[in-house]
């Protein structure tokens, strides 16, 4: 199947197709799919995304203080003077820092920890930045630590990890979890026992 | 929302970010996961994506005879010596060739259409390849036209049109349809009332 394939198309096609191939969730013919759309595209569309991915590397660095992308030294949220500094919210990834400032309620910065702790894929707590973390809490006038990495195994210990480095600077610094429980728009009677427990004992007085 | 992203994210991140998100099936939150995907892969590897999207559209021409993507003036379907010229399936786009060709048993050449009739879209007749295709016909030895539309509105009123262009060649050319009925595996209990129609009046002996 892939020969006759590899044998038919222009050579350049092909190739797109092989690269987007490689993105996640992307499977071949999603991507044949999106190489047929661009050919069907004007030749200034399809070179504005060539470069756009070309241009995406170069300037782009880790934020020194919460390693976060960022296009200097420091990223826009460390930067910026109305945040709280004393609010810290510890996230697995970069794209959790987008998900938590489209709520736009967070006042406080970020720490990235760019992984979680995984024995099964080989990943343990030096792997990812939790020494960073306590080095920037001891620093500081840290006063609260909002864990909120997933509510998924790794994420749950990985959290319960952190917790546990924070206490150990004897800094007595708060450390909170993000809430647990249905989601909004939910459905109690599909909801799953873990999340229905999760739910139940994070109750909140009404 | 949107503002806060904007202002959040490092330009070069966010413009990647709505150039993805102008693919077809490529929404804001995919194209966001694929970007910081990239992010976390070598500089290569991004460099190797963003060329290919470059290299894409030079060097690719419309095949001279069936209009299908080709790197020359003639596509490697048409090239073949083995395939039988008297034999032409029309399809809507060049993407039908790559499907019917993974199947390895289309002897014939393709006419790709770039289209449907599709009075709602203003696209009429002469908007895709029918005057091309009775040119073809006139020319040389077909002795078979397999209409290969998608099996919807559009595609069933195209090929309409063309069986009807083509039995004004007054050649005696023998046009068929390709079969409409249960996809396999499909499941009868699940089936169309349509699909079941076409499927009951397409039967053959047993």
């Amino acid at each position: 199947m892939k020969k006759v394939k590899k044998n038919m198309l222009p050579e350049n096609i092909q190739n797109l197709i092989d690269q987007f191939s490689r993105l996640p969730g992307v499977g071949p013919k999603t991507a044949a799919r999106l190489v047929f759309y661009l050919l069907s595209k004007p030749e200034r569309e399809v070179s504005d995304l060539g470069k756009a991915v070309l241009n995406l590397l170069p300037g782009i660095t880790l934020c020194g203080s919460c390693y976060n992308f960022s296009e200097g030294s420091i990223c826009s949220v460390c930067a910026d003077d109305k945040r709280n500094r004393s609010l810290i919210a510890v996230v697995e990834e970069a794209l959790d820092v987008v998900a938590l400032e489209k709520t736009r309620c967070f006042p406080g910065v970020y720490h990235v920890l760019g992984g979680v702790i995984s024995p099964i894929n080989g990943i343990g707590p030096d792997d990812i930045r939790v020494n960073q973390l306590i080095a920037r809490i001891k620093q500081g006038d840290v006063t609260e630590i909002i864990l909120s990495t997933n509510p998924n195994l790794e994420g749950e210990a990985t959290a319960s990890y952190v917790k546990q480095k924070v206490d150990e600077t004897g800094l007595g610094i708060k450390v909170t979890r993000i809430a647990r429980g249905l989601p909004m728009g939910g459905d109690l009677e599909y909801a799953d026992e873990v999340t229905l427990k999760r739910s139940l004992e994070g109750r909140r007085e009404y």
